[in-house]
């Protein structure tokens, strides 16, 4: 053999190797592994750094864009992982995290992930995924019964025919919910006559066909911005996406959904689907769902509930009433990442009526043929990971029990915390939680005076003010890094409407504990004391006392 | 404490462990665990049962629909995966499974999956991902280069600018298309004057707007479904799916393609996208990317290039002359869950514009905010998880070189096999692979003299009669459990576009041997003397032999 031709052949066995023979015990990686399986928890205490590196900085290590010509060995790879990204990735399992919706896992979800991964399973079709097509089916048929509780005659004929399918599962909840609509949209505009329906011709056809001026999904102004990007993926246009006023628990009311569906009739704007929210993405409320489904019902529309975050809340039974009429839905989204504590990447959507995913079945030569098994065909993603086994290890390990301990903890914690903020001088509780989520700001207590008695124009100024402070105080917890709430911005009735920057709390980790949000509130006023802040303070105090001066002197004039 | 009351807190405390304490080195779970770390293939092996159940049978399995009151023990969870999970699934890594697009994975994906499920990180946004957000743009800007081979300035510019992205992650192939092709629609009817764009009005008052009858999406008649159903899930509806016919190596012909685009401009209906194909599906042939950007340029189109397979053949020296004219597409598919080698759920889009994303740009007041770095802004996905790392750790430790290795060796295998085929008489080779993927089937010697003079009716009937023998080898050779390959339905010219049913192959596993392939013809061979299909057969050859004697017939009486 020439040099080269045995340098060619060196090659080709690495390449070989790489395929066939495991890590080595001792290797970075296999110790990293093993540290995983051993202690979750320490393994992330002791590699994320705590204080928070600006991304601009962390940039610096992947910048750059050539792939690189000669391999590295795998030991590099993992230490530079466990040094720059494992360093600098965010702590979502920290039970003083409690900004996102992302939480710490239970541990069985770990070697589980790992069988998952070793099998490689392709869902789209049974040749890819076998005894995995009816583990999903059977996943999708349990929360289908979760929600719709038929009996079980109903699911020992549906769930696994092959024709049918009681839901989609999907990559996470924006799918689901688009999958939802997707399947109204192609609905409400069917094959009749001469037309051949919208799946085949398209919407521009179906609306002339119908002689509509348009199709709309109307929801309350708190759904979720998944909404909004689905009614431009399906074409309607983001000005489809109706948003209606919600009261003063960030609830749509029923009587302005009502007369918004019929200013849209008016107009000739189909009233294509009604979309409930069961558990806001910031204040977690719950629509009324029950008077929801009877408008739903008198337009003709397609209801869908996006029950992506509350879901779940149907394992309690001290608390399930709160999505009542979500069994009236004609399609429910259910995001398992979330309140079913799977990993990363898990969302689905249950169909009331098993034939209405027919709607958008697809078909091909290579894969779903007709008659087939196969779930590819009801889905909008082709190729896709057996999650469905994580969902099914969720519901039989953690059981219904389970869940409702969840769920019911984190729903008692949200009410604690409320509490806690209620007494403090110098927090105002924003919204009050229903289920496990509240939102709330620094705002001292002669600011909170002088907003009960403050005009427009003075709250205005004030909650400017109380914007930058809350920004400020929640970036820099964030990037000292013991603790982390979120942000977002709510327009309060009693402050005029006008936005206010608000501090929101998700409280689904088993692990947060009373002290850790007693610490939480401790870190936010000491930052209100920071020197970065100090004139935004100096100020609000200013306008504070001259609404509260101007007042004792109408007072007095009175 | 009562006895109910101590019983809940017994069940709280059972909670709080799931979340705390790892499982023990020596249950179930962690042995499952610790086996698939030592010996991956060795557990594979073991535990996927070879001969095929019948699903209908192992539904049983699955059948129960109520989510269970009480929780299970892990353990017992664990054995009944192992027992009717695992045990029924798809050996998806053997070498002699060549039927699918699903391969063995190298040994490192393992061990670094479990590190990507640890973080749990959520690409959304860089509040739950930090470090993972640059890493992800890292890997869209190195596949982004691959592509389009700019220079460094190009890739510091835009790489990690915060208002651009070079291309959006994706569950898998199937979303990646579906968000270029948004893209595309939405850039061919844009804002102008009175008309605020697609995006906010949406496709009917669009095609108003701008005097179109439709738009439609042109793509060659092996163009992937995926195609089909995005023309769905966008509202142009499947009619605008606009099939061109190809020539004798399934590659579009682009005379066709251009009068197709005449004819629908003739219509006006607008060319709002034209979709080359770097590796078909069904047969692995790459579309004349170049004369297609022409003629997507001509008609002002969107040019996208369908590489979920191909894409990785930019890898080696030798085939990568077969994508020319790549770098002209304004968008590529790129699917990393197939040639990259990286686990299920993991595809991408890049862009060759940064400004193209904008089309479809989405923000929120609790996320994604405008200016943020958020990836989720412009992906069609919501929560998604770190697969990126996956991909990163593919590219530095695999490197170009190593892909090369896979992907000369994938299309020199397919090449060998080819060989192999035409040297059997008793087997026809359908389509010459061009990439790694070919397509053949079973056809005695007889048959195939048969069928070069047979007429059209004589043709009909004898590969009506193939077709059935085909179907029943691959069924039963799946069944068996030993070898897989998969089966499509191509139309060949030489047949009278009959469609014929063809076994088909993909030669991507490096484990996979020409003695396996060697086996497997056996193998089909030998099931094709099975009962079975004795009668099918016996036809056959009676068919055959009526064509042959009135050939020689009709030459005695010429």
């Amino acid at each position: 053999m020439t040099g080269k031709k045995k340098s060619a052949q060196a090659s080709v066995e690495a390449m070989y190797r790489v395929f066939t023979v495991p890590e080595a015990p001792e290797s970075t990686l296999s110790r990293i592994d093993q540290n995983i399986s051993r202690n979750l928890a320490g393994f992330l205490q002791e590699h994320i750094v705590a204080v928070e590196r600006d991304l601009s900085d962390v940039e610096k290590n992947f910048a750059d864009s050539v792939i690189p010509e000669k391999p590295v060995f795998v030991s590099e790879q993992a230490q530079f992982l466990l040094d720059k990204l494992v360093a600098n990735s965010v702590h979502t399992a920290s039970p003083a995290f409690i900004g996102h919706m992302t939480s710490a896992l239970p541990y069985f979800m770990l070697p589980l992930s790992k069988i998952m991964i070793a099998l490689n399973q392709n869902l789209v079709k049974t040749e890819t995924s076998k005894a995995f097509t009816p583990l999903e089916r059977q996943v999708l048929g349990m929360i289908h019964r979760l929600v719709y509780q038929q009996d079980g005659s109903f699911y020992r004929k549906w769930m696994h025919d092959p024709r049918h399918a009681l839901g989609a599962m999907c990559s996470g909840g924006t799918v689901a919910n688009l999958t939802a609509l997707w399947v109204a949209r192609n609905r409400a505009f069917p094959a009749e006559g001469s037309f051949r329906g919208l799946h085949e011709e398209g919407l521009f056809r179906a609306l002339r066909y119908y002689g509509c001026e348009g199709a709309a999904i109307v929801v309350s102004k708190r759904g979720h911005y998944s909404l909004r990007k689905a009614a431009d993926v399906l074409g309607l246009g983001r000005d489809a996406l109706v948003p209606v006023e919600t009261d003063e628990f960030n609830r749509i009311q029923p009587d302005a959904l009502r007369d918004k569906c019929l200013e849209l009739q008016k107009q000739k704007i189909k009233v294509m689907a009604i979309c409930g929210v069961a558990g806001t993405t910031e204040t977690g409320n719950v629509d009324p769902l029950d008077a929801m489904a009877d408008i739903a019902r008198e337009f003709g529309a397609h209801f869908h509930v996006d029950a992506a975050w509350g879901g779940p809340t149907l394992f309690s039974r001290t608390h399930k009433h709160l999505l009542r009429g979500i069994e009236k839905a004609d399609s429910v989204t259910f995001d398992a990442h979330k309140q079913l504590y799977v990993p990363m990447g898990a969302g689905l959507v249950v169909f009331k009526d098993p034939s209405l995913a027919s709607a958008v079945e697809h078909h091909a030569q290579y894969i779903i043929r007709k008659g087939s098994r196969d779930l590819g065909s009801t889905t909008l993603e082709g190729s896709r990971p057996g999650m469905a086994m994580l969902i099914h290890s969720g519901l039989k390990i953690l059981a219904r029990e389970g869940y409702e301990i969840l769920i019911d903890q984190g729903i008692d914690k949200a009410k604690t915390f409320a509490n806690m903020i209620d007494e403090q001088p110098d927090f105002e509780l924003v919204t009050r939680p229903e289920l496990n989520i509240l939102t709330y700001r620094y705002c001292p207590e002669d600011v909170r005076q002088a907003l009960a008695m403050a005009d427009e124009l003075q709250a205005e100024k004030m909650n400017t003010c109380l914007n930058r402070i809350t920004k400020f105080i929640q970036k820099t917890q964030r990037e000292r890094g013991k603790a982390f709430v979120s942000r977002t911005r709510l327009e309060p009735a009693r402050y005029y409407h006008f936005p206010c920057i608000v501090f929101r709390v998700v409280l689904a980790n088993p692990l947060t504990t009373p002290d850790i949000l007693e610490d939480i509130l401790r870190e936010q006023r000491e930052l209100s004391k920071e020197d970065g802040i100090a004139d935004e303070i100096a100020i609000l105090h200013q306008m504070a006392a001259a609404v509260l001066k101007q007042d004792q002197k109408q007072a007095r004039q009175a």
